[in-house]
């Protein structure tokens, strides 16, 4: 019973046999490779987007942090959610890579950013002069980390606020692939058709080992040298890089990015099912991806815990042991890997 | 004939069997798997260092930094060679990590620092007052970029040298594998016993697919908790580090290690001794690691490249066009799975 | 009719009486001159701390910034008010001066930090682990932003909770001579006897030109050598500091400091009762410095700006031109040199 | 006896008037002020290039590594002279301001830079792929660290192999007044006709209290909006900045600067004269602006430390104390303020 976390589950048997069969001879390093070439070209084609460019990394805090640094000076700010990832859970990456910029934290339900809210902060932020940070970027979280997710038309209204301020706009999608499967657009759709400049797409917390690729919808605009100079001079410039391609590469094969994202998802579903029988549980934000975020009672998760259940209560101080039977609030994370046993153990377990 | 990089060569069988082994079910992230303390338990061992803190990270350049980072101020300086790969070919990262501190570059031959010029260099800084960079680290490539390597006593008299100073001793040991396996000393020997502070001890060159371990021998004067936040700052905090483990405890498993790094030491022997029958090549470099720089006429080069032979002319811009057929100088590095018949091909191509 | 800023108004002829006598013959540069001596032993008289340290740079920015770098690592974080200068009105330097660290935005009336938000943000984030930013340090502005000022209670309420984390403490005193007039305490007890370890004093916005010292009240705790390398690498260090310390000495003897800014504190009680006759003004936040914010009909702005008085409407963005006679906010400072007969001017303006 | 430093002297009567008048009523802060108007025209003017800015700081190394910041990228390289003052004495401050970029260290006689020695630098960085350090800009200190000066013909010839790389041409003025007043050329001549991008104009060591102009000879192409935040971030703008201004603007009026420059270099020479005679001292460099490099008998160091004369051996670190009378080495500087009697009563002094 793993719902700590989707990095917790095992990468997709597929990637495992495409990482082998790449292992065979020689193969030029640090991406001029046959695979790298491949997922460049895979990203073009899933995304309608034969101009764009990818670059591969290993980390989803390497990813963003990297693409940041490409967007942001050092002197500006990123207006995102404040409790996106970049925010929350990345030990100040996005300053290291961006030379110490800024984040201006948003409001939104469900860790959506509230478009009101992006806009007042931009209209604010315009009228810097001198002394005051200046506006940098939009940073938008798909999905989000409460769980929820962007429709096209979300992600549309809020680039269009940050277009009128000439502020570029990334997407952090590390679950990018559990937003596209459960909305069922295309990823164009989902991205630069919506307006999104360059985005951080992330297998590892779907399949992978470890394989993250950076996408620039228009990468002559986005100066993409520089961008590989950023990717070295952080250390993220694998030199047998084939490992990580060959990674990516089957993971965008056949649909097997949106066929794992959509296991995950599903067993989110089924878990939120079972929970919400006879409310046993609330949810505290809707099921759009691939977690849930649930109160149950002290003595469920006594039981849970008991039975060795791996999740964590959220926010983390809330105490288990405790003389009443309050509602404890917690994270639930499903991956590719949970299996439907899994889900209705958990299930059984809470309900004692 | 491949022959440009070590880096260029696949992973080892055994290595890529502990990856898939350890593909099973779920586990605990960032380092909180089995196998990330399994690899910190073998270092100890193998290094006979009980308070030994080992942290993973999968490039080279990473782990360099991040060491680098740890033991340098932004208004100190790295003392290394003007050929050690922090100064030639990191792209600045270790001015990156360490937040823009300098570089002080020695001489000696085959790019080993020479003692004296250390001397002379950190009395100059010792004199620095608030106006001048401060003595920072001493940073030693083992093996060098040139291909030799620094012997326990060699290691001493340079560590000795920076103790006078108070200054901490930083190894770089992308080919560290390499150095013992040709050196018949113990690890200890080469490092701590030797007054290294911090080895970086490379696996990805050698056998992993990507896997690098930041050693700090005495962990608790190293402050590993601020390693550990500039790592994940860093974006080298691996989500699942199980996979980066598996390679590494494998390889330092049942000295996999050394018998792989030694395999590429003798095909870079018998290459050598190859090339150097009936003088057909001039070695510029004693060949004690696992990489030969040699010059050969160009008739030679050019037979070469007709066969698909991958190497670099070193430096790059000799042209392998021209009219007459003098010494054009190259480097060429073999790795685990170098065969004996690759270079035996290699030879017989270059004698034409 | 200028309250614009206390930076508009002039110098105090006693302190430019003291550069110009500064000005005779030569002395030794970069502070090794007898008035930077004299202005260390001023401020361990003033403020009864004979191991204090005080370097003089020529901003209250630079101090600001260079006093957070000494106390904050890169991936710490920075509690202040939302409206703090450091936050605000800085241009990032905080963020440049300390690596890349980020600022924790609390809440409070009057831009005083609500002790409450304090502590809630500070047990937040002592439970951070390797993904979080950690705490870092407290800044507390001494007046605030918004011209209210923190008694010795206050600040010692706030310390404490930063002590129980171990947090230092920093205060922004670009106004303290002002807190300190109208406080009647001791320099002492609104410092290092209620938990400040660094103060920035500021002497540019009351009657110097340019003159600022960061104080150290446990100067070997502080590390202040490092502070030094910090200063000149940020290109702080006057060569030529006797001038800038020449005013600093002048401004800390006799007790000019306090008499200039009681002066300024005087014109603030002057222009706050004038404007409050009748009702003309409302106030936004109790005067307790040398600012008022206040709301005034749009009319009486009107024969303001025409009369030639210079201060800023606040928020900036409020149309000075409209139908109505609304009420429009905006701030005025008074400084040293503000005249009875200038804030009777402005009021009588205003009453029109 | 004063020969420490040019820092050392006192300022110029001509100033400390022109600050004394800017000291009169308010005036709106932060270079809205007449007076940085006035300095703008002025370097227009004197420089015959109506399209130049000039931005006011207050040291020479703030000058210096805030340009440098405008000019290079993190990942890039600075070519400037081994002895280079943003080398050998700003504490990493270009690296700070640059986010890290490297120095590349150029030789060349008497601390000018060689230009073969720049076309070779230059030429093997051109050839850097993505893991090396890419060219960034080329810094000339005019005059040189040892006391020599560039001739327009000089600079020309180093900023024609920068523009053949397209790097764009700093110049370290911090003695430029004393290099024009020598040279007898126009300010244009040796700066933006001879190829100079951005000048850093130094008034602090000739006749000022504290002011340095940066000056971008193209506005436009310098993006000077980012450098004016750059400026903010660093803690270099100053409030009040009149009192910065007016420092500048005097020593700008009627030649003054470039008499007060002709005061320091005809001291130089006097010093130089006086020491030649007997071949009492040997000259190490030329005297081409205000500094001196000279060998003396260990004997008449002692006397003239004796007679409270004040400079610097250099090196630093030759044993005043000694048996012999061998030759030590010594720098000597003249300021604007250096009388003859002054330099007759060292050379006798020396003389004994």
């Amino acid at each position: 019973m793993m719902f700590a976390s989707d990095n917790a589950g095992p990468a997709a048997p597929e990637l495992m046999q495409a990482v082998m069969a790449a292992n065979e001879g020689p193969a030029m390093p640090y991406g001029a490779d046959p695979l790298t070439a491949s997922v460049r070209d895979r990203v073009r084609e899933i995304f309608e987007a034969p101009a764009a460019e990818a670059f591969l990394v290993a980390t989803g805090t390497a990813a963003n942090a990297l693409a940041l640094g490409a967007l942001v000076q050092p002197w500006q700010t990123v207006f995102c959610h404040r409790h996106a990832h970049v925010e929350e859970d990345e030990c100040g990456a996005p300053e290291f890579y961006t030379g110490g910029a800024k984040l201006t934290l948003l409001e939104g339900d469900h860790a959506r950013i509230e478009p009101q809210a992006l806009a007042r902060a931009l209209a604010f932020t315009a009228r810097a002069g001198v002394h005051n940070v200046q506006k940098g970027a939009l940073s938008i979280t798909q999905a989000t980390e409460l769980g929820a997710v962007y429709s096209p038309d979300q992600v549309r209204a809020l680039s269009a606020i940050a277009r009128e301020h000439g502020v570029p706009v990334h997407m952090d999608g590390t679950r990018f692939s559990n937003a596209v499967a459960r909305l069922g657009c295309t990823p164009a759709e989902l991205t630069w058709k919506a307006g999104v400049d360059v985005l951080c797409l992330g297998a590892s917390k779907c399949g992978a080992m470890a394989a993250e690729a950076v996408i620039f919808f228009d990468a002559e605009a986005a100066r993409t040298w520089e961008f590989q100079l950023r990717r070295k001079r952080g250390g993220h410039l694998f030199s047998k890089m084939r490992y990580v391609a060959a990674q990516m590469d089957r993971w965008l094969t056949d649909g097997l990015w949106l066929e794992l994202a959509g296991r995950a998802n599903a067993a989110a579903d089924r878990l939120a099912a079972g929970l919400g029988e006879g409310n046993l549980a609330t949810l505290m934000h809707p099921v759009e991806a691939n977690a849930l975020f649930a109160a149950l009672p002290r003595s469920a998760h006594q039981r849970l815990h008991a039975a060795g259940a791996k999740y964590y209560l959220w926010p983390f101080d809330q105490p288990l042991e405790g003389p009443g039977d309050e509602m404890l609030t917690c994270r639930l994370v499903c991956n590719w890997a949970t299996t439907e046993a899994e889900v209705d153990a958990f299930v059984n377990t809470a309900r004692g």
